[in-house]
Formats: C-alpha cells, structure tokens, sequence
C-alpha cells in the first residue's frame, strides 16, 4: 500500500466561517489611533479607506464570521488546499519528526494572497466601490487583488515598489494579464511620492512608501477605496481558513501538531495557519508551540521596537500598536527573500506579547538553502518568503534526529517560487550576502516615530 | 448548493495502467526506419539510446501496462489532477455548451510533462544508467527532466534552443535549482552544434538541433542515455493517465464528450487527452470529435506532408512516417506560442491519416486572446501551447451558441503560462504578428527529406 502524501478534503468539507482570535485572547490588542487626533479610530473614521463590512469585521467582537456564498464560490476554484506529508524531505534529513506543509501554491496566483484579496473585492463591490487601490512588493498581492477586482467587476490600480517593478517584469505582466493598471513607486502621480521623488529621484521605493501613494489617491475619489494584504485583523482572519482546513487534515490522518511554523512579514499567512491552533491551544485541546520566522535583514519581531508607529511613510494611515523598525524603513536592496515591511502586524504583535507565539529570524542564504533542498526532494520550488519558515522546520527537524523525538511539525507553504526565479538564480551565484539590520539602524529610526501615550 | 467547479479522485482512484492505442487501431503504424540502411529498425538499434524497459513499450502489441508502483507514488504528488468545469468562461460566452478543461499546472513544473519524464527517469535509473541528456525548447520538457533525474539520482544534462535560453531565464534557472547541466544550444560541445555554428553562428537553434547534440552525447558514453519528451510510442502512452482519469471524472458528473480537443506540437498532451476517447469511439462507446489543434505557423498536421524524415536535424535518429515541415524546419522568431517542433508525432499521423482526429490551424493572436480571456474569467494564466485549444474551444463554443446545441467540449491545459508571461507581455504591446507558414517552404523542404520507398 502506498504512503499517502496529500491529504485532501472534499469541496463540501471546506470551512465556512473565517475565526477570530480576539475574542479568545486573554486581553485585547490595542486599539489603531487616528494620526492627528491621538485617539482610538472609530468605523466612520476608516470609512473613506474600506468598506463598512470590512471595517465591522476590523472591529468584530464575533469569534466566527460566515464566509459569503459568492466568496466561497470562488474559493471552491482551488480550495480545500492540500496538506502536504514531506515525506521526500523526510527521508533526505533522516528525522524522526513527521514534516507537514500546508501548500498555498495551488491558488491562481501561486499564493496565499487570494484568501483575502477575494472577500475584499466582493465586499467593496457589493457596497458600489468602482475601483480599488492597493500596493505590492514583489507582486504577489497585486495579482491576487487583480485577480479578485476583475472577477467581480472592480478596476485595480497598483503602486509596486520600484525595485520589484523593474527587476521583476513577470509579475508586472500578469496582473496585466488580470486587467489591472500598474505604477512604479515613488510615482508622480501622487503628493506623497513627487515629495519623495524630489528628495530621491532614484528611489527603490518601500512598501510604506507605496501605502501612502494608494491611500491618497483612493481617499480623493468617493468611487475608490484602498485594500491592504497583510497586517489587518481582518486581512488576517481571511486567511484563518487555512488554519481551519489544516485541522481538520491532520485530524483525518490522526495527527495533532507540536510546533507550527510560517514565516512572517506582515503576518497573514502566518496567522492564517497558526491562529486555528492558538485557539485550539487556548481550549486546551492543543499544545502546539507556535513559532514565526522573519528575514534577518527585516526583523520587525526580534529586533524592532513595540509601539505605535504608521503604517506607511508618509503617515497618512492610523497609528498601529506593533513591532517596528521604523515607518521609513527601506529594506536594503541585496535582500531577496520578500517580508519586506516596516511592521509587524498588530495581532500579531500583540500575541507575541502576550507569549503565545515565538519568533526566530533566519539570515537568507540558509533560507535559500532550505528553498533548494525542499525543491530537490519534494519537488515544489518555494517562494522565498516561505523558505524561511522551511529553513526553521529543517532545524527543528535536525533537533529531533538529535533527541530522537517524533515530533509532529506543520509549516505553511504560502506560495511558489516559480515568478521569483530571479532570486534562486541570485543565490546561486552566490550573490545573496547574508545581511542582519542593526539595532543601532532600528534605534536610531525611533527618534522619528511620533510619541504615542501608552 | 454550488456548483461544482473542480471534479477530482481520490489518491486511490488513480488509474494504474497507461493505455497504448496501437492494438485497438484498424491498422499499425508503419515502423521507423534505419537511417542507414532504411529497414525497420528493431530493439537492439535503439538500445544505445534508450533503456530496454522503454524500447519494449515503444513496440509493445499489449493495450494495457502497469505503471511501476515508484512512479505511482512520484505521480501522487500532483495525481490525480482536477477536472474543472469552466463556469467563468462559459458565462462570458454565453453558450450553451458544456466547457470542461483538464488542468495539468498542478504538476510541480508546471506541466503535462512529468508525466513521462518520471517513468523515463525511473527505467533509466533501474537499469543503472547514470546520465540522461535530453533537449528542450522553452523548457518545460527539459525542467520536468530535471525534476525527474532529481529523484531518482541521476545526472541531468539539457540541451536548451538558445534563442530560448537567452529569452526565458527564468526556465533555466528552474531547471538549475533542480540540479540539471544546461547548455544553449547549437552548443560547441558537440559536433552537429560546431558544423552548425560554421555555418551559422548566430543560430537561435531548433528542436532538431538541440535533439541531434543530446543524441551525440548520449550515444558517445556507454553509461548515458537520451530520453524525448514527446513524438514517441512510450511517450505518448505515459501521458494517457490524463484522458483515462478525465473519463472517470466525466462519468462522476454523468457526462460525456462530444468533442476532445489538445493542442499539438509533438503530440504528447493531445495523445495524453484524446487516446482513451478514441478506445471508446472504437469500442462504440463514445462518439467524440477529436480535434488537435497547431499553431499556423508551424502545422506539420495541416500543412506538411505526410512521409518518413529524420527527427533531428543532423539526421541522427531513424526515419519516422510522420507529418513534417522538414528536419531542418527553424521556427520564425516572432512566434511566441510554443509548440515548435518539425513533425507531428508517427502516431498522431496515423492516426490523423486513418480519419480518427480533425486538425486545425490557429494564428497566435487568436490564441492568446483566449488565453487572457480564459485568465480573466477562469483566473488560470495558461500556457501559451495550450491557448491554441482553447481557442478552438471559444470557436466551438460560439458555434453552440448559434446553433443552440448544448455540446460537452473537453480540452486539456497541458500546463500554466507562468513561465512565458514574457510571451503574453509581447501579445499585450502587440509585438507578435500572425504568421501563416507558406506551403512553398514546405515544398522546398521535402527537397531535402531523403527519398523513402513506402
């Protein structure tokens, strides 16, 4: 009999209810702040951003939302995801540690970002939103978003940081292919990136730069709202369905979880996986150590400062409780492997401070390492961002060869690397130094974060 | 209650017996020739090239063979793939017809082609060899080679067209992360590629080219061997696991084919679809249209003659009875979508000469239309190969909307467009003119095909 190596559910067994942690944590995070006035935004503060249904889940105090017909529709394209046993990898490590990945990659788009991008859409639609705005880095949220506008029926304007637009022409080329309209950023479309652009005219951008330019273009048209694909709750709740499904999997093989790993940037995949457990740990019907990976050169968690700062450059968005290494961080150009914000979400955040969740940062070129090895054994090669969370399974499954322990490790796989190829050939012509962001550059960025009480 | 969108099987349901056609055909295949002596070449010619296991499927008189129980378990990793009932794209026609396409992107390379490359791999490495060379033009034939080598231990050597090498580097870092040797071909490392680049230095190489280099390599070291990733018996077979798990997926739903359609370049994925649909027309349990599909500016089906030539250019290989535009065809650099090769597959041929298939013709701009329609309303950017059929698909669909008949159209998407987004960047700037190959280039070519009695 054969080892069964996907572990599948039927489209009838896919989840539909999205979860919420907050209502379930010991205490709440803390509220966003209005930039001016210092005090906690209200819904009709946001609602010039997003729409009311998107800014009541923001807020919900429910621990579980219905997911829309319509979105669950579209979700049905390559949901239920499958839940991979790495047997390959296994086998190539000599672990007694059974090696799980929950494999992202089968969505349109390569990635996790669609968990999102879709109800996002559907939402700002139903409430009449003719065109929504957003950024991206390296792409892959921009073409989840022109994907979900164009099915249904939204334009799709996007800001992608300047560096990616030109190294990257690919990805540029398929959110084309989904119909939406592309800028590189800083542009002179907007205030915020001529202001940036006469003080830089040569700019990579950031992803907080990026922020500023499709806020305020989307706050200066009634018709148009602004979408974000990482660092909200309920970004992050979106994506809690992969969590969902990866329960339900390891319970049809029989199996619990002892460590859950993803990697981290702005945090939704990794709290797409790991909050179902948080919650399952919290009932105590778990016991799952929980663990986020971060890029060493951009290591919002380990390295940078909790307290409010923006969301983006320019300061336009709310004061966020998080994890930061400044709002004008520019992530250095030798950095290949995505997770690039400035932030932490504030869950996220919030979690970590409350030690319910780990936080390792892995340097690139063992991520890359990772990358190469699950690709020769298992066969998928990864996105870069979540060769890093790969890198860490790898470690830990060399701590059980050592202590002979069969532990049981989950790892999210968020996406494919196939439209990041660029950075594999990079690596492997040993062009990726390894790179750790200094506490001075974090401490030093401080001082021009706004003062916030509390 | 939704629509189903996807209709899968169970690990458990996959078919584990590839179908060879030849016996069920009303009369064989005439048998490739020696180039030499132009007798029929029988096992022992082709032991240098290939391993004996693959040698008896290529002549084997049995309708049904195993597949090996190691390349059942590789084949899960992706296996069985979906059955996708085109809801999106029906809606946008607004036809009657029933759109069904079976989706081979799920592959880890993102293609059709493991299917083959993993049996090629596992023969090879059972009977000890310790290198296979191969050829490939855009690359997913020489990636999926790659990938396959890679788990069964062997080396993994690549002879790329180079004017794809140099246009598509994300294909040869794909290949590299999995390990593979690649080399622009025509390359100085052989022969046939130093008399080619006397005459042309500037060569941007052809199939034929690139298969004459691997061939030579092959041939000259007694531990490695060649391996096709299309045109050939055992190839062709390895792929009929798609149309035998598409008959099963149709029958889940109650439905059945009215009309098969592949897109065609050697032949592998259209055989792969379509041959299991012709056993049932020939058994009278179906009555299907089978339908293959070329670009017009490469119709070996439609526009070249039906005689013996060599499958390379240097005339390595033995004479086979196919469709041809002339071993020594080069495609015109303008045209971006794929499916390059000289000759249709012997067996396509026949099969096409006995009145059991249709062919047709498309012009690229047609088809990458409906590939970005297809995009736009089934979220899946597909391979520029595979738009060919659907193309024909939307044609056959509009035809159903005129003549109101509500036929079942099945097509497969041999693979994703991930990897040729360059190709859709130069439709959507309109850099990819139609050309229609002339029969004079044809007819000039044959001058040059040996004279073959029969």
């Amino acid at each position: 009999m054969a080892e069964q190596l996907k572990i599948l559910l039927d489209e009838s067994e896919m989840p539909t209810r999205w979860y919420n942690v907050i209502p379930d944590l010991p205490e709440p995070p803390p509220p966003p702040l209005h930039p001016g006035t210092h005090e906690p935004v209200g819904p009709d503060d946001l609602a010039p951003l997003f729409p009311m249904d998107l800014i009541l889940q923001e807020v919900s105090g429910e621990s579980f939302i219905d997911i829309p017909e319509e979105v669950q529709q579209v979700y049905r394209m390559w949901r239920p995801s499958p839940l991979y046993r790495a047997r390959g990898l296994e086998k190539a490590l000599g672990t007694p540690a059974k090696l799980y990945y929950k494999y992202e990659g089968v969505s349109p788009v390569g990635s996790h970002k669609p968990n999102t991008a879709v109800p996002q859409a559907f939402y700002n639609a139903r409430q009449g939103v003719r065109k929504l705005t957003t950024e991206t880095g390296a792409g892959q949220w921009g073409s989840a978003m022109a994907f979900a506008c164009q099915i249904f029926g939204l334009e799709c304007e996007v800001w992608q940081v300047r560096s990616s637009y030109d190294s990257k022409p690919y990805r540029k080329t398929m959110m084309e292919v989904y119909g939406a309209t592309l800028h590189p950023s800083p542009s002179d479309l907007t205030q915020s990136g001529r202001d940036l652009l006469a003080l830089d005219p040569d700019s990579p951008g950031s992803l907080g730069i990026a922020i500023s330019e499709a806020v305020e273009v989307a706050v200066a048209d009634e018709d148009t709202k602004y979408c974000l694909g990482s660092v909200l709750n309920h970004v992050l709740m979106h994506q809690t369905i992969i969590g969902e499904e990866a329960l339900l999997q390891l319970a049809k093989v029989g199996d619990s979880a002892d460590v859950v790993i993803g990697c981290t940037g702005g945090g939704s995949n990794f709290a797409g996986l790991s909050f179902p457990f948080i919650r399952e740990n919290l009932a105590g019907r778990g016991n799952a150590v929980i663990r986020g990976v971060e890029p060493a050169a951009c290591p919002s968690l380990t390295r940078g400062t909790y307290r409010y700062d923006f969301g983006d450059m320019a300061g336009f968005t709310p004061l966020l409780k998080m994890h930061t290494l400044g709002h004008d961080f520019v992530p250095d150009p030798i950095h290949a492997g995505g997770l690039r914000y400035h932030g932490m979400s504030p869950l996220v955040s919030h979690i970590y401070e409350l030690g319910l969740m780990e936080a390792v940062a892995k340097p690139q070129n063992e991520s890359f390492a990772a990358g190469v090895q699950f690709a020769r054994t298992e066969g998928i090669i990864p996105g870069p961002e979540p060769t890093h969370a790969l890198a860490e399974m790898i470690s830990e499954a060399k701590r059980c060869t050592e202590s002979g322990e069969a532990k049981t490790i989950v790892t999210i796989l968020s996406g494919h690397g196939l439209l990041d190829l660029s950075s594999y050939e990079s690596y492997l012509t040993g062009e990726v130094p390894d790179y750790d962001y200094p506490q001075e550059k974090v401490d030093a960025a401080m001082a021009r974060v706004p003062q916030v009480a509390g």
